[in-house]
């Protein structure tokens, strides 16, 4: 580990609140390999929904986490990476929706949700004696337009039309890219989003999908 | 220590708030080393009941430390791992039991307080300054439906069927998979739980087994 | 890593908060290395207005984030370097414009607003436990006169005429200082400005450019 | 101490808080060490009573600590380590039993006792910048049944018949697992303390034991 | 690194609270070391007035700081070293002086002021957690006597007659030592600090120079 | 240090809140040898006073420090160790004597004095970012029965009858062993103490001996 | 540096909060090397008189700080070491003073005020995160007695009747202990300061002489 290292980055690794020589946070790339471990997420936006979906591993006895998290009447969420984060950041959600809810008077616009998220990621990126979270999320809702938004553990916020994330993500993109359009009705959204996350299911145990319809009638929740 | 080390995660394991290149914080995986120590502790739900019971390791003139903890009326937890660590997560969920019922006026449901136990540990292992807890939970309650759920260190949460932690619970839970099913009935739901923990008894001296009968009647706690 | 190192300021800048034996905070050059990394940006002052521009990359499935961002009804702001950073800036420009209205009743001055986001780039810079913003700005306004204010991720504020910032900025730097003058009109600061742009994109995919004008009639967005 | 090293513990030593690869907290371990090199302590509960006892060291010109500590009327301790932490720790418990009489108006039970403790100790292995205290507290005490606590330098209360604690408890320990039974009279329940102890002392010093008796007459202390 | 070291003081620089062997602060050191890479300053006192002056690096687009910054009324000051850290200590200075007005009814002498900047600059250098300020100030004021004060980065203040600070001031201190005398009127005493500047010029580029000089009349603030 | 090193306890030397792998505070024990370095101190219980007395180094121009201190008015210390640490310790107990007669009406026990300093010793060999007392106090007092007591810089209090503490006293203990009996009057005493710590001077200049005697009625101090 | 050293108190001397195997504070110690680099000071306290003497380096252009700092109207002092750490500890013995008279309507004895600041000083060689000043001041007044007090970077205060700190002051401390008596009158003082103050003198510089003789009559200040 001392000698003949060629790994120039490894004293910048240990800690959140420095950059390495190439003006990267390293521990947060850490944190990307987390989630890269997590169950695989997906999320689709057409001109009247959201799609979101998941694959859940069901073990034997212990039944697998929910894929899908509804945040409010009008927003839910798919994330890939540590289930504890994940719970810790859909709780806050949650809780930001409801404040809004109370303060304004009127539902949290999804961007807005996204944003909070994002900011309070991005602190635990820049503050001493804490660690990035091990989660992304992809957010998908519709107040007026449907929005699909993914939030990455540093904080970042992308608006997307369809993206993949967590586990060998790779071949579900590809599906993605190749077959997604800005036109698709409800019904092809889902069998894209089912064939993506298909493309990318690793184990030969039997897994399922968890899916969520997010349009003008709210949300609706199933598992294939 | 030093030289020719092919352990890359030497350096990554000694601040709980940091991941290794691997997106793992390895603190996290040490202290479910500790659980595995602890004594075999065992879980069972049927649609009528849930059944909690661990491995007493009774020596001379020490007794042994309680395996079943009454959490509520209703709920009761078995662990594995660090006694003192578990003492102070039962004291924990017993007064999160207590608050929700003087702030609601009804009993708090299995999920909420396993939830809440969650959050709490995931705390542990995000800021600075402390440690996880080395601690398994195995939370068993019923009110409306029976439920089974685990606590893991580092704050998941796990919904189970019947699941076996701690100590050599390999055989156990090999024989939870073979003969578990969804309709036990209570009484063939405590021989399963008593022929998996026997299968998990690892040293040759005298071992009871407490055990707590968790269904409508409230909880009934005995030593076998 | 220890032995015939040449490297003498390696040992200096795994803290924000000390200096090398030169006399230089290196956390905050390592800083600047995610600022190169950020899509370019630019901004030219002509006598009636100043254009803000920058390059957004397009990837198929996921929108590039904005490079024009409104701050208040007067100015903008362009930035490179971190997206998770920079939107914790941007937020905290708009509440800082905010409360100079509220406060005294009249829009913020462009070098007040730049120096105080200094003041709050410099405090990462001297304060244990904090890293650095990974994030230049270029704030773009017009109050009397029309100002371009660089913003470095250090604090440092500087008056410019026109610059270009972030990924490959040379080249743009070049044409600039070439076929800048100070008597340029709207028209031609435009051309000059997606000319500079231009030149710096570096990949073949297709990207767009963001474009602000800040004239007396407040602020005009545009994607060319 | 860096090369050729078999000890892979010894990184993570150093800190409380962490784990070490084996699930250990290390830094307990080494108190328990201080703990192993305290005037041996020793506790019999019998039917009626408890009996607590411990050696002191008699050096020419200054007196040996205490070895009996009276907490309250009801309950006493003896402990092994360092005299300091001691000290600290019965003073803690003295105002908890006080405390409990205040606010309750009655006596603390031993097992409410031992538990406040234990939970204070524990606290000492998880939080940053505090060590582990160096001793074990042994309390003897009755209200209602005679009950006999071991408290853990780690927090961890285990329920006792009869132990010996400290210096040399292994010879001590050895005559207790013979002789114990749990129908002693409190005659000889003090002839089998003072047997055990002897079997324990190192020194060819004079050694006094301090002993005290606790049953439903209060407490009565002495020394031989 | 660790071998064949002649360099001493190597493991004493990385902390500005704690001294090297030979009793110095070497983080204060480096400190300096930025302050030597500053445009250069100069002040002159007579018997009238304070001149102050500072060389101006113009690039072409982005216009040179400001070396010049009026405090109050009748102070002004001039830096060399880190501009955010000077615009940071600037401000500090323009508060304490309208501090001072406000509680006293009467103008802030040069000496407190530069005595609590001192003050705020020494705190820097033995409170754990922060770093020096990599900047040297040189005030200039008239309230009765014209006053020329030095604040070195580890808090020191000098009275000065006459002195340059920053990049190469070498040259320019010589010939305030060959040509200063203290009887200098105003117009000889700009034409000396012009020479002493220009001596210390270390580029090809058309540099300008800043100049304030204060007097009974206030402070008149112009550009060679 | 870094090759071929017996000393395993090195690496746990460096922070008083760790224990080394035998279990010992490190710090503390060095803590000990600054007391070891102290002027030598000294005191005799008999049953109708106590004597206190130190040897007081005189240099030519700098007095030396007062070996006796009084506590309050029935109440002396003397000390071992370094200068300023003591100065604080014998504040700090002139204060709580103060508080207990302003709180309970009463002169504070000397038991009581001793205990109340060493849990503020304990406490400084427990919590991070602090390091012990490198003092060794010895508190004389009569409240009744004349008491000795010797402060330990770890926090542990020992009830003396005669002690020698600081540079060389070992001839000093020796002699207070062999002299020392319980029924000694005041003169043979003081004449003991005189003959103990003359027989622990190690200089050749000229050293006098303060001292104190403490009896019924009230402190008598006096340099010989 | 790590090989081959016969150094051990190396890895000790970098935190002001530990003690080295031998018992000593070793930031204390640079912080001493510190007080030798600084001009030296020199006090003499007659039967009527305290009389107080620092060198006073001229350089061209900038003035000498000041040796002689009035404290009170009956308290000067002298200091050696960090001009910036001399400034802070003046300014707080000043404020002391003043404290002392608005309390008590009294002035502050010299004894009163020099424990003061020794307590302040010793704090900071006790807690995390501090160093220790790297000063050491000589207070001299009269209020009754003439006194002359020396205190310690480390809080130690000294009574003296004659001593000369700081760099080179040797030659000055012999002249002193040779020629010092108890019944010098004022005029042989003054004379002897300056003797011992001239044999300290290092540099071929001029040289001033800073003295300052305080008896009934207050404080005269003048320089040589």
């Amino acid at each position: 580990m001392f000698r003949g290292v060629g790994d120039r980055s490894m004293a910048y690794d240990r800690s959140t609140v420095i950059f390495s020589p190439q003006g990267d946070i390293i521990q947060l790339e850490y944190a990307r390999k987390a989630v890269e471990k997590g169950a695989t997420g997906c999320g689709v936006r057409t001109p009247e929904c959201v799609i979101l979906a998941g694959i859940k591993k069901e073990t034997e006895l212990i039944e697998a986490p929910e894929k899908i998290h509804i945040i409010d009447a009008h927003i839910a969420a798919t994330a890939a990476g540590l289930q504890a984060d994940t719970s810790a950041l859909v709780k806050r959600a949650r809780i930001q929706a409801q404040i809004h809810r109370l303060t304004y008077s009127e539902e949290i616009t999804i961007t807005t949700l996204a944003n909070q998220l994002g900011e309070f990621l991005q602190n635990h990126t820049q503050v001493g004696g804490l660690r990035p979270f091990g989660t992304q999320l992809l957010f998908g809702g519709k107040l007026g337009n449907p929005e699909l938004l993914l939030v990455d553990p540093g904080g970042a916020v992308f608006k997307c039309r369809a993206v993949a994330i967590g586990q060998n993500n790779d071949p579900a993109n590809e599906i993605l890219k190749k077959e997604f359009n800005d036109e698709l009705d409800q019904a092809s959204a889902i069998k894209l989003i089912k064939e993506a996350l298909q493309s990318s299911i690793v184990s030969t145990d039997q897994e399922m999908i968890d899916i969520a319809i997010i349009n003008s009638d709210g949300i609706e929740k199933s598992t294939l």
